[in-house]
This record gives structure tokens, sequence and C-alpha cells, in this order.
């Protein structure tokens, strides 16, 4: 017996499409893990009708676990709680222990705030302890709780987990649920999945295609996987689902990945390029981190905001220059004019200036140089936009220089450049800088 | 009449969170561009029951139009084409001129890519020239058609466009989608909608929620207007939707919002800060743009790639400094180590060090200083994570020393004081750099 679950995401701002969902994504990374087969994500606007009607689906599809995201906040469009309360037959009463906690909560943030209107959050935030009669409440972590809201007794149903839509509120409150005992009984069920993930850089998605049709004809029985592949950022991705039992069908089909994509798999063991980057320069030449500092022109930051984003660091960021103008290719990072003026500013000797200017200026080990025609406007017939230029120099003797052309947008140009100047320091930093290439090929194939 | 619509957003790895999804939020705007209501967005796996159950929720709820996207690809995971012609009961046919349209785009592809394996390439895309009978064809962008699937003639129910994942071909192929005759008949009917959106910085949500009630308090019609408020980013957003009828119930209701929030409320035409900041820096004093340069420190360079995303950045944005590390700091901006020893590398100091060595060292009109403690360690009692101090330096005399306490995770620090930056900079543009600057507070109270 599997557990199966769905999620409704509500808003009608994340509906409207003005603020991204990041709820989704989270609840079904931790449903994967509690081996929870999650089939629907729905999201609905701020209607009650709307997400009664996505509740009463999923209950219709045979779902044991539903999570609600969004909606419990203290406006007069936050209505979760109450339609969840319609849905499984549960009246709302006021929890007072719950509105006590809620004003206790509300006296302390208005503590650093002498200027706001107490009374008017009060109001706005009564509601929220009103709850579905017989609900487990989870602790709220902002002002809003959330709730475990059971099926009737002895009724068939889903298990409706209502949480609130901040996500920093929303995790430790998901986390919360699944260790109370009212979820329990319902993730008994859940069976035991393993989940893996083989990534690849630089190869069109036709060709795990392809793989995948030559291991089906060598006999390898991927009826027993639950084989998706996807393309983002430029990187194929092969996650792979399967029960215990289909352990040595999995181990067979990842040795055949292994020996047709050896120069482009770069991950498999579920690592993301970001986290190799962190590990590899954190790791250094054994006794102390490499450092690197960044110089970008068309990236703009993006690679610096990108190297700077996992906690610590700052044990292996120097820092980055972002030479946006000529003249800030100059003044800091020591660009010369003339060098400019003969090349052009996106050339390979910019590139090689960039990062070698970067590194003489701050002192690190390792200088990314980047510089390209984002778009849409600046291309021309011998440097059409999409061209990007990177090098990347050090430690040491090291130093790889390469082009790459991206299709598609400028957004698309930037963030792709960036993904690109993470493999190739990737490349340097395990020592492969002078294997094959192959990011031009699959950055002009697919975007 | 009005016309409702529904988005199945397709892919297990869309599901599964391993891709987030941006056709859904851009589909949603187009729909509302057009007057048609959205109900819901329904994001399911790469399993056809499961697709299927989805189209079939939606034609229960009543729904005209319903937009798939995603599940057209080569793959053998790649089913939507399949399931939303047995949706229709449209038997599957091969479509001929289809299938030498998709011959001659891979053989472009191919020739810039000789190691590709054409035949591969080819199986796999084969079965892209499959479609329902009757099915209107969208011309492939990437190598993938798009289709118009109709119900059944003279049977209710809604009709389908199917569309690729990868936004920039599902993009071009909605705006033809919407041009052919097959849809032109659906949307007919759509309603006359003005949608407006009122933009503030640095309130708690609960402050909307009040002005609300007191809109409804002082007689003004609410029921006319479909409102709804959401923060992210700590910007606060209140769309609303009207019908023509309903003007004057919107006018009293911007009015009242005018009134009470003047000294927050940043945009009233729809307008985003970043498409403000792009704005005044262009229009400059005049003549010429005002040129600008960034010195980050905790943000990581999160400000310059903000700043550059518009085309056209290069005509304000000379470059940018990430001063992560004190060696950095004094390198790339010529803060005195003394200064830091003295004030610490989180302080007002540091920041106008940061803002005016950026000035100096590259030349532009105006300087943005960001230092602060991203986390999550290296808080302390007097400066804990979260906090982070700002200087806008220039143009001209002009400069603006601001700090704010953050809550939240890294990554919402570092978010959010880009945000701040941002709005520091408005102000500063716009000639309100001397007034009371609310953020702290909010930020304080809400992530």
């Amino acid at each position: 017996m599997s557990v199966r679950a769905g999620i409704v995401v509500t808003g009608t701002e994340v509906l409207g499409g003005r603020v991204t969902d990041r709820n989704g994504p989270w609840l079904a990374d931790r449903l994967h893990e509690l081996g929870v087969e999650l089939t629907h994500i729905t999201t609905v606007g701020d209607r009650p009708a709307d997400i009664l009607a996505a509740l009463r689906f999923m209950a219709d599809q045979g779902l044991n676990l539903i999570a609600t995201s969004g909606g419990v906040g203290p406006t007069a469009d936050d209505l979760t709680a109450e339609t969840v309360g319609e849905f499984q037959g549960r009246a709302m009463v006021l929890d007072e222990a719950l509105e006590r906690r809620i004003n206790e909560i509300l006296r302390d943030f208005a503590k650093r705030r002498p200027n706001l209107d107490l009374r008017a959050l009060r109001e706005g935030n009564r509601k929220q302890a009103m709850i579905p009669a017989g609900s487990v409440i989870l602790e709220p972590v902002g002002t809003a709780p959330g709730l475990i809201v059971p099926p009737q007794p002895g009724t068939p149903g889903p298990t409706v987990v209502v949480l609130p839509g901040p996500p920093r509120e929303l995790q430790p409150m998901w986390r919360a649920a699944v260790a109370d005992g009212a979820l329990s009984d319902v993730l008994a069920n859940a069976s035991d999945y393993h989940q893996c993930t083989l990534r690849m850089f630089g190869i069109p998605e036709s060709e795990i295609a392809e793989t995948l049709r030559v291991a089906e004809r060598s006999g390898i029985d991927l009826r027993q996987l639950e084989i998706t592949t996807c393309m983002h950022h430029g990187e194929i991705e092969v996650v792979t689902r399967h029960e215990p039992h289909a352990q040595e069908a999995y181990e067979a089909f990842h040795a055949m990945v292994r020996e047709r994509h050896q120069d482009t798999l770069f991950s498999e063991d579920g690592s993301t390029i970001d986290e190799q980057i962190a590990s590899l320069l954190r790791t250094g030449p054994g006794e102390r981190p490499y450092t690197v500092v960044t110089a970008e022109s068309c990236t703009g930051g993006l690679l610096a905001a990108r190297l700077t984003n996992p906690p610590g660091a700052s044990d292996y960021v120097l820092g980055g220059i972002v030479a946006y103008s000529n003249d800030a290719k100059a003044a800091l990072a020591g660009v010369p004019a003339e060098l400019i003026d003969r090349h052009g500013a996106v050339s390979a000797e910019v590139a090689q200036a960039l990062a070698r200017g970067a590194i003489t200026a701050v002192g690190a080990d390792i200088g990314v140089g980047i510089t390209g025609i984002a778009g849409p406007t600046g291309g021309s017939a011998q440097k059409p936009v999409g061209l990007v230029w990177f090098c990347v120099s050090g430690p040491g003797q090291a130093s790889l220089t390469r082009s790459v052309h991206i299709p598609g947008s400028r957004a698309d140009v930037r963030d792709r450049a960036t993904t690109v100047a993470m493999h190739l320091l990737r490349r340097v930093l395990s020592g492969q800088g002078e294997s094959p290439m192959p990011v031009g090929g699959a950055t002009r194939l697919k975007a």
C-alpha cells in the first residue's frame, strides 16, 4: 500500500503569477523523502469555492494526504482554514489558548515598533485563532498557526495539513506536522523508495533518450524504474525512483549512463554544481581553501552572487569586479584600453585580462573572467548576441579560456553564462582543464 | 458571459520541485490581459492518467479554455499531445508536412554540431509529428509544435492549447495561438476587466487590512472590486480587478490608499521598483543618464546583477565591486583597514566608504554601498545576523545612510537587502533622501 498526496497552493497573488510559489517544490521534496507519492499540485486563488473544488478533486483521486499553503493570514481573503473545515465537515471554533498565544506574539512584535497600530493587528489576527473542531494545532512561527485536520472518524478521505504561505513559517511547521501522531498513522504506509540523481552538462536531451533506448535493447528492465529526465540551465538531470527490489536494474542503468556519458556526467550523488564548487574551493590544495575572485561583464554580478550564496562562502570568495563599461574594465581590473581596441571587449584576450586583473587587484588563487553580448542589441555578424568568452586563471599555472554561443533572451544568456562559468571552474578545480569542453554545442542546441 | 480558464503544467521534474515553473505565472498574466478568468493551475507528472484527471477536473468546473505546458518533447515520457487527444476524443494521426518541417529544423541544428547523433535525434522527434486529428498546428519555435485541440463539434467542453515547456518556445507560440481563428471564438466572450496595481514599501500587511476596513466603513463598495493584497520581498502589492461599472468605487479606494499610505506608496501605475530605477537613472539630470556603481559586501553582487538585468543597462551602470573580504574592501574600494578596525566591517562608516570608494574608483555619479551580516553565523549581540548598513552617495552632495535589521535566512537577508538598496536609491533619485525611512520597522516585522 502506498501513500499518495496532493498539494493545494492558495493565493490569488500566486495564481496570478505575481508571487513565485516556493512551497510546492519544497513540499514535493519532503514528500519524496518520506516515500509519499505526490500526484498533483493545484494552485487556486483565495476563493473558497475554488479551494473546495481542488480539495474534492484530490479526494476523488483517492489521495491520503493533502497539504495546503497560504490563506491563513490576518486579512479577510485568508480563508483556507475555514474551507478545509467545511471540506472535512468540521465546524469552526475559537481556540482561546491559541488566541492568547497569538496576542503574546503580537505584543513582542509591537515592542520593537512603537508606531504600530496594535488594535488593527489584533483585530486581523483574532480570526487566526478560529480553527476546525478536532484539529491539531501546529505552533505559530510567525503569527499564523498551522493545522492538521483529520477526516471524520471512521470515514475514508485525506488528512489535510494547513500551512502558512511564507516559506520560513511553512518549513518548520511541516516538520512539526510530520512529527505529530496525527500524521504518523497516515505516513506509516509510505513506500521505501530510493531516489537517485545523475547530472550531465553539455549534451542535448536526445542523447539521454537514445541511452534509454539502448538500455532497453540491452535487456535492462526500465519498467522497474521511474526515470525522469529534464534539461534546465543547460544541465541534464536524470532522476530515478525505484523500490528496493529494483536495485539491480538501477545499477545496470547507472553503469550504462556512466559508460556512455563519462565526459559530461558531473554528479552521481545528487550534488549540484554549486555544492561541488563550494567543496572543491574549500578543500583547496589541502592545508587551506583556494581563494577566488570574479571579473564579470555581461553577467553583471550573477557569478559573484552565486558563489557567495552558500553559508561560509567568505572562506574562499574574496570578492569580485563587475566590469560593465570599458572604463570599469580598465579602472577595476586593469584591462588596457588598447587591448579592448585591438580585440574588442568580447574576446579571449579581454576574458583573460579580466581574470588575471582580478587576481592582481585582490590577490586570490583563482580568477574567473566573463565577457559577452547579453543582448538584445549589440551583436554583429562576427560577434552575435549570445557569444560569451570565459577565462579561468589559476590556481598556479592552470588556465582555461573558452567561448560559447548561448541562444535565447538576455536573461537566458546571463543565466546560462553563469552556469557555464561554474562548470569551467569545476573542470579546472578537478584537474580536467584540458579535456574537451562540449558546452558550446550543447548550449547552441537547446536552451 | 465570462471566459474561464485553467492551466495544466506537466512534468515530473516540475512536480518534484527540481525545475521551477515559469510558464504558469506567465500564462496567468496573459490570460488576465485578455480578460479571461483563471481559476486553477494544476501541476502533474508525466503520467497520462494524472494529466487526464486534471483535464477532466477543469472541464467539470465548466472552464472554456485549458492551456497545457510541457510534455511535447522527443522522449518517451512526453505524452501531453496524446493525452489531450484522448480527452477530446480525437485519434492520433501523423502530420507528414509537420514531420518534414521538424526534420528540416533538425538538419539545421545538426549542421552546427557535427558530432551529434542525427538518427537518435530524428527517432525521438518523429513522435512530435503525431497530433490529434483536427488540431490546429502552431509552428515549432524549437523542434516541438504547439497545438490547438478543439472539443468535438457541437459538444461543450474546453478548447485545449498544448504548448511546449521551454518558456522561450511557449511564449511566441501562445501569441500565435491567440491570433488564430480557432481561439478567437473562445476568447470573444471575455470580460472587459481593468486591473490596477498599487505597491508600497515599508509597512506590514496588517495596515492594508485596516485600510480595507476603514474603506468599507466609509461607504466604499468593495464588493464591486476584486482586491488581493500580498507581501513579497518586503513590498506590499495591492491588485484590484474590476469591471468598467465599478470605476467609481475603484477611484475612491485608490484615493484612500494614497491618502493613508502616502509615504510608502511608490507605484500607482503597476511599475516595479526595478523599472522605476532604470527610468530615473536613464533620465538623469536631463541631458544624459546618471551613472551608477555598486560596492557590495553581504549581497555579493546581487544588486549589480539586478541593476544590469534590464536591456540597455550599460547606459547607466558602469560597474561594481564585490568587496567580500576586508582585503577586497581595501583593494577594490579603497576602504582603509583602520576604518574597519575602528567601526567594524558592518557599520555606517564602512557603508559610506564603500559607496564613495566605488565612485572614486570608477568615476560615476552615484555609488551604493552595502555591508551586513547575512548569516547564519557571524552575528553578535550588538550586530546581530540580519543587520545591514547602506549608503547611497551622490548625485552631487546627496547622501543617505541607513541600517535595517532583516529577519530570516541567509537568502532572505541577501535578497531583502538588495530590495532595500533599490528603494534607498529611488528615494535619492526622486529627491526624497531626507524623508523618514520606515524600512527598518517593516523588515523587522515581516519577512
